[in-house]
């Protein structure tokens, strides 16, 4: 063997060693008492992609269904999606166990895996006509919209929803791991950060929408939109005796009817927008304001703004 | 058959029949009148990436081209790129008829999508001109850019502004809905957001970029530097009697020569952006400035800034 | 041949002869005169993922890893991204001195390249503390962090700072091309733009992290906190006699250890911001601030930040 | 250019010029005078695999289709077949047209193609009932056989036989090509060339099957078996005026129920073996046996053979 | 929709009801009264795959092993077709058990699984000693071969004989279906069919291969050459009072020591062919032969065959 | 840890050790000693898939050149080829010289691939006028061939030709190991196993071809037809002091212009099969035979055999 080689692999005899000594996982442990593997994120995007052909049929998938085949088309489309959720969420679960030390949960897991994705293909029919709102807000609130199925095809506040919308009612059926996954994929993609456990009423519309956040305890209302850069977050949150944030309090603004908030406007804490009102770009608000409120930044005197006005 | 077989089947069956039913459809349709599918995302990702490697030969595609094997490549290429974008173009169009209900278009939408798509062709060697002086800006723009080439094959200024240049040309010509596709693929890789419909000169930069929006109408002089985050959106857009927005109408800034806007700035309106002209940072601007302006926000004192500053 | 076919035969023709005449190659140089080809964006990817799954055993690759098999897994992959490392970084190095017009380097790059994979190679098990420590910081920074192990799955933090801290030890190691290539890959993923030059200490955290822009010669101390759209930017840069940027002086901000800084926040220049500060959200900065300052947008009085508080 | 990239380029260029001029087309015409192109192997693969899936459900594609949801599996793959097969008909079709300088038949194929598939898809249970008893063949008459699972999942004779009551069907039909394709490919993966043109009755296995040969005109009857190597050809055949073969006409044997053919047996021209003969191994015959015949190789004393023996 | 749609989906519900039906499973049953998927043919191939590049390290699989990096490469591998060898033959027991109406397996057959897996990867050292005398009895017994190294690469006896003597192993630990699936593969790729169940010695050759037919009872002696064509199958086979064959009988060939058999040879029953006996081609051999016999076809007069002599 | 895992770690520990021990190579050595990769079976197969498509332009690879691209495409096919089969073909040159354990090879392998590419790609014009001549051959003598495209796309003799012309010309140029790859693959694919090294002339027709097997000294005249399951073997080959075969001697039948052979028949050793004979199916031959002998199988009266009769 040439000394070149050699070398290597004396480095790498010396590398594994260190990386597999058990001092190396004091910080993080190495995910090895457990033999359930982690969720896939193939899966979960294979479902999501699903779930869109299904939601927008013609739009995405097949887009030769008509009439008289979508009922086989969509009956075998939820037959694989209802099993590929059942395996990723059983997988969620048990991982979720495994964080809190709990490691005989397979088979009980596997069985409320099941009722979970029974109840989320029961909700499918709500998710479509919150969506089929949104398309009309996007087509609606944008005037370089050509048309409502260029925005189902092209249009990043759509594809964000559609993700969103799904995840939340995961989230709500109480799936830990999942929901996160999806709502980070459609963030990797656009851009647009909604934690899934926000809540969003229907005719919602994020202009461009790269840099929005929206936090894990936002309430908002119909007919909201968004522009580009807006952050609904905390403002701070308590720690607890050890230091470790408190977990799980409402810390986001709620968001009522009716509001509009322009690009970079951040707003934070459990406050409230009173619906209707206008929030100008760039603004940073930590109070609650009235309905009907126009806030712009202070230092410059600005044009009115109606109700439409739009970037 | 199990119990819980039995359960999942009913669900199942119950699900397909709330989403085929044709009430669900009342919102927005289902396109199922029209035999002409959508375009393909993944062929239109594979015609940019084709083009993306005639336009810079030997950076991407085939890495062992040479001056004696290039013109069978790039002939190759341009006879396979030229069939794909046809048939995209022609799928481009019959959706936008079937939006207009004209539903006997396939045969009228083929032949002009292949006038287009020979003059589309044609404007590559423009394209190649334009995409040489942005390499140029870049190189000059970023202290931390370490040669030409490296600038054309990691920075997602050019990327972005590759996919921009060849959609911008399709939009020229009347293409409807494909170069929106292009540029939301930029837009998703890169988080730069702009409209095919805006008009950009040469040597153009935008430094990290993420979170940039650039609106339909926008008109953008030679040398101008944008940085991430900064919007040059519309202002207010007017509605028709139904309360849709007006489209079409000129609604974002005009932006001279030689100008540069820092990060996070937001610039609303028809408003012009006088020549050479510096924007600083987080600036919220909704009116006209003259050529030589230097706007900073108005809460802080702020060292001048000269030509060529950077970030 | 039918008369169409006839015609786009000609303006295939006609625009291959115009981008192969070596006019259209005055600007930017196409690259033939040098045989090695460009590195492999491909390979670099699945180096970055390889080395993902094995500084994050069970989470990452192959999910049934466990304590004895653990040693095979490490030794062959470490093996096979040694290689492809070797070959990359080779390719890099070839291409930096073909920029500077050194045609004659393969052996003498091959050679280098080796020598640079066995130290990148060794310097794994110190990645790893690093990243474990920025684990703990994401999961005490984030009330919506539910474990540690989903921060390590899902955020987009610690997939960020992954590949950063991969490319940046390349970076030390003086390898051209490649560390960039890298962080551009995550930027394109996260949003988050990180140069791989920047110095960046244990416990960082990047929450949400859209928009992040950090910039070549930052130094970041340890226990900092950062939410999406914060720059790190430079503000000025000098031009040599040729009007050309002077390449790698200190231009970007010093951040001490424990500071936070809030969402679209821009900072500029070569400024320390002192141990312990907090700076507010939108802020724009161009100035030093002494340690424990909490510097707020002027605009808007505001509820006191204490330590801790987030978004 | 190094002196060997030239070399290199000069016989490419020589070599391009000599393939493309006329003269090198003068013996086989390049197909450039229609634009259908031919049909797809990968498609047609595709439909195959697919039908085997609905044939046989539960042992090909999808494995966990079951009583409630097998209706939305079949009617979604057999939505799917019938475009398949309809477009890859109608390219057989219009290769066909061309072959015979019939160059305007697209719109008309294309209905054509249509009616086929139909048709097509009407005969399906049928051919389910004729492989059925296939399977119940193989079962019996093959010693090894340990399960009637066994011979659907493993057995050559079942996969060539699908393949080619499927073809058989096609061809029946009068669809060019594509039957004939379809029996290529499974003989390329088994080894038994069954010409399309075939008829074979029920209850028909073939062990090994490795070299059979079952020529266009031949006529099976019912529970008749072949080994390795058996060939039912052709003798002679005439040739027309211009020393063409004549094609179509009645030219291999008739084979009557209950055969049994062994290995290497050569049985050539429009001969009949009739009822519940045994034809020995390797033998070479060209003329019509009695029913009950038991024909061997001359030169070896023999053991008696009764029904049901085997190899 | 149009008429001929209309009518498309008639015939496909049509044809969806006749499928369904339940008298439609009467002969063959449909595989859904068991969760269990079948084993998977990719999975097992890429077993065989791991196999091969363990047993000929260097010249399949990762091509860069060397004395260092071999330890690791082998362990994961090994570590890799444990698990999926694990999980196939589980799927195998639990076919066998489904055929034989025994439900609940499940666990049970994991755990069979388990323990054979472990018999298995033990018996690998051995497989590559027998693999070894192969490759030289290949070299050896043809003349055209040009070294060792060529016979493992390309020739198809040493390929078949591989998948074989893996399958044979398998066999040895009563694994149902996997092992005939695994020479069905080897079968369908070189034409070669031995049945796992067969025993053959070192030094076997099998030159050309193509429709060479090994039976399950056969034993095959050291260094035997058979040429293609060959059979050794069974002659007749004794029925049960059902009329099905009984199954599990010695019925197939002894080939003792040193024999060669030539091309299209059968040799069928529980004949034994003495050793070092030279049967000549297309023989017809139902009886056996003493040791040091020389049997040619009887039509022809024959020059004399030596030991080593070959086609 | 379980126990069972435990277990199974031991017992893939302990088979490391054995399989990775230096006795365990005694036998065939493990490649270690050389850094060149084997050649590639993916890359040859996709350089003989390349040049199918430039030799029948319009029926394999692109569907749509015409006679204005193709002189693009067929330069560009030509290019890449002739990169993949010197970097092939240097990788056959040093496992050939690595056999001969000649290790410092690889800087004028590469030259000698290089020249010898050259010198391949020259004779493709010749090769497509045999092909050609082939395809005429095809039609002419197979009743059932309904068109002359129809032999090009489906016949498996103009498959195997096509490869085998390929191969046989490499095989002039001295190429190591490559040729026999490529034969090798068309003999998986279609049961046809030609040598590279046998000389074959135009007009040249196999029906069916199972099984047929060409020698490596064969020499085949013009106009010649073989059907399925023809030998053209060795009779007998010398051995050396060593007991070796001794290579390279011419061993197999030379068949002069006309000859018809049938199905199964077996001829060995250099005898010569006089022009416009007729060889019956199954007959084994050792002796050579007169011009316009006709040889059957002695036990069978047999109809006269025209010239142009069939199977």
């Amino acid at each position: 063997m040439p000394a070149r080689d050699l070398k290597r692999n004396n480095v790498i005899g010396h590398v594994v060693d260190r990386l597999c000594r058990s001092e190396s996982y004091r910080v993080i442990s190495f995910r090895d008492d457990h033999r359930m593997p982690m969720p896939s994120m193939e899966k979960i995007a294979d479902a999501v992609e699903s779930l869109r052909s299904l939601l927008f049929p013609g739009y995405f998938g097949l887009s030769d269904v008509n009439h008289s085949s979508i009922p086989f088309y969509t009956g075998s489309i939820l037959s694989r999606v209802f099993d590929m959720l059942s395996e990723q969420i059983k997988r969620g679960m048990c991982f979720s166990c495994q964080e809190q030390k709990t490691l005989t949960c397979e088979s009980e897991c596997e069985g409320k895996a099941r009722v979970i994705s029974s109840k989320f293909i029961e909700s499918l029919p709500g998710i479509r006509t919150l969506l089929a709102s949104d398309v009309w807000a996007a087509y609606e609130g944008d005037p370089a919209a050509k048309s409502l199925g260029e925005t189902i095809f092209c249009y990043p506040s759509i594809r964000a929803l559609t993700s969103y919308r799904i995840a939340h009612e995961l989230y709500r059926l109480s799936v830990p791991l999942i929901p996160r996954m999806i709502t980070e994929m459609a963030h990797s993609e656009t851009g647009i950060d909604i934690h899934p456990g926000a809540e969003i009423k229907d005719r919602f519309f994020m202009d461009h929408g790269t840099g929005i956040v929206i936090g894990e305890t936002c309430i908002i209302g119909r007919n909201v939109r968004l522009y580009q850069g807006v952050t609904l977050g905390a403002k701070s949150f308590p720690l607890d005796e050890k230091g470790n944030p408190v977990k799980g309090r409402p810390r986001h603004p709620i968001v009522e009817d009716n509001v509009i908030i322009y690009s970079g406007a951040t707003i934070l804490g459990r406050v409230t927008i009173g619906r209707s009102s206008v929030i100008g770009g760039n603004v940073w608000l930590t109070h609650s304001v009235r309905p009907y409120s126009h806030i712009v930044q202070a230092s410059y005197e600005d044009e009115a703004f109606e109700d439409g006005a739009g970037i």
